[in-house]
């Protein structure tokens, strides 16, 4: 990729050995320099080359994590956190070297309160696991990105999935964090009331800091009562328009859909090959709703009449779960269905989110964009916030068309933020989208990034290179 | 009050002829240093006294604000914002006196964008005024403190009211902003994409800062539409206990209510008395739902059973627009019912919020501890969101029943704290709170904010003295 000669041509110092021996004092074998394991944790799912940390740390508290930042300032290695390993822009890469942090270990949650709908649970905890915690109280926790990732992780990337169009992103259903500043001070960030207006808002400057201002250690969420009853539905419609204004109208009437996803034509063929289905080759959107068993029905209903409305066919619902499993299937097999198509072939993933009223119009654009390209690929969408992605395949050996598919990602970005959109819906900027971010922002915006940034980590130890370029402060 | 002696103790400069002669130069008569002007800007509706600005800007754009900003940054004159003056806790007392920029001229709805559920407003416009601007769309902006406050205000200080517990607060409902910032740069602080993970969180930070890191000039809200139905219902309990055991209840059901109010047996009395009603003397409850037809009559009857086994009587449902009006009456009279019980006494009102957990507790100590006071009060509560208030009443002339009032405040904020929760549910910090907020978040965040504070308002001109008080930056 074009970005990696540039990275290449950071700086990078050695590990100081009195830093490493203090590491090793305190920690133990939980402290490593051993190659397999810093070249685990030297990539994520990205498309970047691994740039591997040069040691890494098992923390399993708070306060370990403290200590081990302390020693980072002291000695001005760079520090980066790590869950799961599963972001997309290249967030965990160690650009500069440095300690990497395994939160991973910090697995344990570490509150249920069923009656004030939180959690409170360690950074290392996944959100597969956390479900598993509260499912006996009757409770659920709604974010789903792709990937089963850490929720330390997922706040510090302000995640989201599916569920958003219903129930928010990380944003929404982050109550408050337990953070490690550059300094090694513990802080809380609020408190576990469900509103405050008390003083600054710490907890949303950490959501989606991705490290740069700090090392989210705990994290205390929003919890859901599990629906009464679920449904399911999908329908293909003859445009990409129908299938948005579809969307649009379910949205304005106030159905409370709990989950709107959108596959192209391409996802549809690519699964009807994988999952052995005959699904008309046309955009198709499958709906999810959440409520009470006449509500659903309710719902289902309002969205049949709505999507009749703009032609749509075909229209399925399901509200047994091996029913709605099946119809859900189709979304969930998109990915791989498509990389099946290529075999020993890599998916490069774009991210954008656009005002609603203006998503049909950025979808077919891209769509033409990418026909012109020849490369495969398949548009999905969580159409109800305006939010898609495309999936490129590329040759990892063409250097060319992986160079295309940076191309394409930028003109797509590029319209997006000239429709009043964003960069990044909800995968975050890494390395990747730095530039974007500026495009996005404008540089006075940037600048105040960078005055927070420099207060709160002068000396650039926390994730550096990272969301925005160290340059000396405005 | 207390705080009083302290305030009055703050070193206070004369404004700079120069700085005078440019802002007259440039503003002709909308710059003012005229006593009446000044006094008007010189007080909220807290208790405090009133501490009056050397001028008054009444600004017409952002670039105006930001001409006006940078001038007083030149010459190191405190500036505050100030929209309708409807702020409870000092916020817009000019404590070191300086310019206000009054922005209640900054009143056009700039756009409306149905499809997307979004409207982009000047500061100045007033909750109603947004709602009179988007009816004929079949939308509404849900956020209601009780005043008619302009919406740069209510962002400003992170504001909710009574249909927080379904649609939010201020902070999940600003999308984006426009700032001015100390220096007087103008920046955007995100998009119209309804979710992002664009970099650091620009719109919350400046979110419920109170104009201590910049003046927000423009809002960017969500919308909603207008539900198709509305119906609103009305019981009595017997306990306390019960009547927040049946809310938790309702919303671990997954009962979307819209709105739910908790009135004590004093303030049943007085409304009780001024609207010649005859409600039980108990403590009362006060749902609204929001929904279709069908889906409103489930709610009800749902939330009827619940009650019902929490000991309710005299459930009364109502559909009709002049029914709701009628029970609702009772919430929004419960204000001036209880001011009329002592004519010339001030109302001083509290605000904290736990986890609803606590909430039966919290609430109950407080009563116990506003009678043993034996001042006039009632409390009054959003209790789906945990919030509630203390309205105490005090003869503004007996020193010795306000000290009585503030020292049971901060016992009701103590408590609340103790209990997770925050000193302040939706009123924000302003002068009052600031102890309680070091209290709330412990030394190291305020550190934190303290850092952000000085990066971003080095010369501690915006707002001075509010949130947390100067130090050298740790």
């Amino acid at each position: 990729m074009n970005q990696m000669t540039q990275l290449q041509a950071t700086e990078k110092k050695p590990l100081p050995a009195a830093f490493a021996a203090a590491l090793a004092t305190l920690f133990g074998t939980r402290f490593s320099v051993a190659q397999a394991v810093r070249a685990h944790h030297g990539r994520d799912e990205s498309a970047y080359d691994p740039m591997l940390p040069d040691a890494v740390l098992f923390a399993h508290s708070t306060e370990e994590v403290a200590a081990a930042v302390r020693l980072c300032g002291q000695h001005q290695v760079p520090v980066i956190a790590y869950g799961t390993g599963t972001s997309l822009e290249g967030h965990i890469l160690a650009v500069q070297g440095g300690l990497t942090i395994d939160l991973s270990q910090m697995a344990a949650v570490l509150a249920v309160h069923p009656e004030d709908l939180t959690a409170t649970v360690q950074a290392g905890v996944t959100r597969k696991q956390l479900n598993l915690a509260v499912k006996d109280f009757g409770l659920f926790f709604p974010i789903d990105p792709g990937a089963d990732a850490s929720l330390g992780g997922m706040a510090a990337t302000r995640a989201s999935g599916t569920n958003a169009v219903r129930y928010g992103t990380m944003r929404e259903n982050t109550l408050m964090l337990t953070v490690v500043t550059a300094d090694g001070r513990i802080i809380k960030t609020g408190t576990r009331a469900k509103k405050s207006a008390a003083g600054y808002d710490l907890t949303h400057l950490f959501v989606g800091s991705e490290g740069t201002l700090g090392i989210i250690t705990e994290v205390t969420l929003r919890l859901y009562p599990l629906p009464e009853a679920i449904s399911a539905a999908v329908c293909s419609f003859p445009s990409v328009a129908d299938a948005v204004n579809t969307v649009i109208e379910t949205i304005q009437m106030g159905v409370p859909v709990a989950r709107v996803e959108f596959l192209d034509e391409n996802g549809v063929k690519a699964i009807n090959a994988h999952s052995k289905l005959d699904l008309p080759v046309k955009p198709l959107l499958l709906f999810e709703f959440h409520g009470s068993e006449q509500g659903v029905q309710e719902q289902a209903q309002r969205v049949q009449e709505i999507a009749a409305e703009h032609g749509a066919s075909g229209f399925e619902w399901a509200t047994r779960p091996e029913d709605r499993t099946r119809l859900w299937s189709a979304r969930h097999n998109a990915y791989f269905a498509l990389l099946q198509m290529r075999p020993g072939w890599r998916a490069i993933t774009t991210d954008c989110c656009v005002p609603i009223s203006r998503l049909a119009e950025c979808i077919l654009a891209t769509q033409a964009d990418c026909e012109a390209s020849g490369m495969p690929y398949s548009i999905i969408g969580h159409v109800g916030d305006g939010n898609f992605h495309v999936l490129l395949l590329v040759d990892p050996a063409d250097a060319a068309a992986v160079d295309r598919a940076e191309s394409l990602n930028a003109r797509m970005v590029t319209l997006a933020i000239g429709m009043d959109g964003t960069c990044t819906g909800e995968h975050g900027i890494g390395l990747h989208k730095m530039d974007f971010l500026v495009q996005e922002h404008g540089a006075p915006a940037i600048d105040t990034m960078r005055i927070v940034k420099h207060a709160l980590d002068p000396q650039n130890i926390m994730n550096p290179g990272k969301i925005i370029r160290w340059q000396p402060a405005p």
